[in-house]
């Protein structure tokens, strides 16, 4: 399991839900970018960007989200979502997500999502904060 | 169909999304409970709620709910939820909900919930605003 | 935290996800319901429901639900959902639910709702089987 | 607004629910991809997808999809959702989404996604059937 997870700094595990099923008797699809979302919160937490967004006003914003499935999710099962960030721009960056089926060890879906810094108080794109891109670069282990 | 929701001042409508079922291939249960929020707040807009609170920092919180499932909902459908006020209290009053399928002109749930009125300034329980206690009577058609 | 679940013989525990939280930065009121329900099927799975609906066509259906909310839970936390089964009769029973947040170890809400025994097969109520009535009395250390 | 929509066959309206808001106090991510699933599911409808479905076992399965963020949609609005097929290939084709928010006459996400025919009695892919290949270029209007 942990093999399919290499590479992704931030990990969280959580239990499916029998009602996140649909009448397919699968996990429904936009669950899974439930599961991705809360992968990025935690990612954010480990990166400060809380703290960062309620001194300065500038936080991160959503712009794009995909996700490929790879293998249906059903109840009973444990998810491992691993998230890491790829590539950084002067505004946004990139973040890639995996869920992983504990139960099945196999890969459920990979996702990806474009983050842009955005200036709450002033309503508009932001350039990424230096605090929060050391500490990305720091938390993927790059110099 | 108007027969079964004689009675409610506040009736909404909407379509039964079909990820909103469940592994049974009926409408989740706790979607009933949405259903039901959705008519409580258009109750609330229409009383005048979101305006009081906005003024005065007094607001309505949920303190209890209760739904009575009497025939299962499935996509494709519309629903009709009626909303109307009950008994008024000091600082609470009691909110009476239904939903009705509109494909099967069948009652698909009643429900209820107890709304008690609060402070968010103070952080404490406060007396139902008088004015707010006028809007449901009227709207209730009560003296 | 154990005391506040004493006689709740199946608990589940899991993380709040982020998503779940609405406008005013609680967990939404329905998604209490959803806690309860992964707390229903826990108990189901351990009582031999879910076999004995397989073999036999008959199954639980949910007939009422209801939810008393003590304290507001929010992201993050990690809750404890405690299920029992109190009154039985003939054709249904009643279950309680409480779930309990782990960071202010606090109960957060209360819940109760109605299960009857259906036939899925014949589409119509059925008696509550013997072998089911005993494993519960079984978990629930009753004669 | 209808312009916005010119090129999607197929159209489906709907309010948003109070509760599908987060506590950014706009429409939770995941909710557009609801949105998105409501109009697939629609066009299949319209395609005669669910039927054929029943009679042969060949179905679609979701193999990917993306979202776009447009602009925040937020509790009170309708949305009106267009769905259009693009590409078909041999086994698979690509829709496109496009939500729209009637209050601000404005796009709030455009989406895609990757929908492959699976025979579900076989457990394997299948060729996109030449009927529904058929009834999507007439939805179309592709000769």
């Amino acid at each position: 399991m942990q093999e399919l997870l290499a590479g992704y700094p931030v990990i969280i595990e959580f239990p499916v839900h029998w009602g996140e099923m649909d009448a397919f008797q699968h996990v429904n699809n936009i669950i899974y970018l439930r599961y991705f979302e809360s992968g990025r919160i935690a990612y954010f937490e480990r990166a400060g960007f809380m703290e960062y967004m309620e001194k300065s006003g500038v936080g991160p914003i959503l712009a794009s989200t995909a996700c490929k499935f790879k293998f249906p999710l059903a109840y009973p099962d444990r998810v491992l979502v691993g998230t890491r960030v790829g590539e950084i721009g002067d505004d946004r960056f990139t973040m890639y997500y995996r869920a992983v089926s504990t139960r099945h060890d196999k890969i459920a879906a990979d996702g990806e999502g474009v983050i842009v810094a955005y200036n709450y108080l002033e309503q508009r794109k932001a350039p990424l904060p230096e605090e929060l891109r050391m500490n990305i670069n720091r938390l993927e282990g790059r110099a």
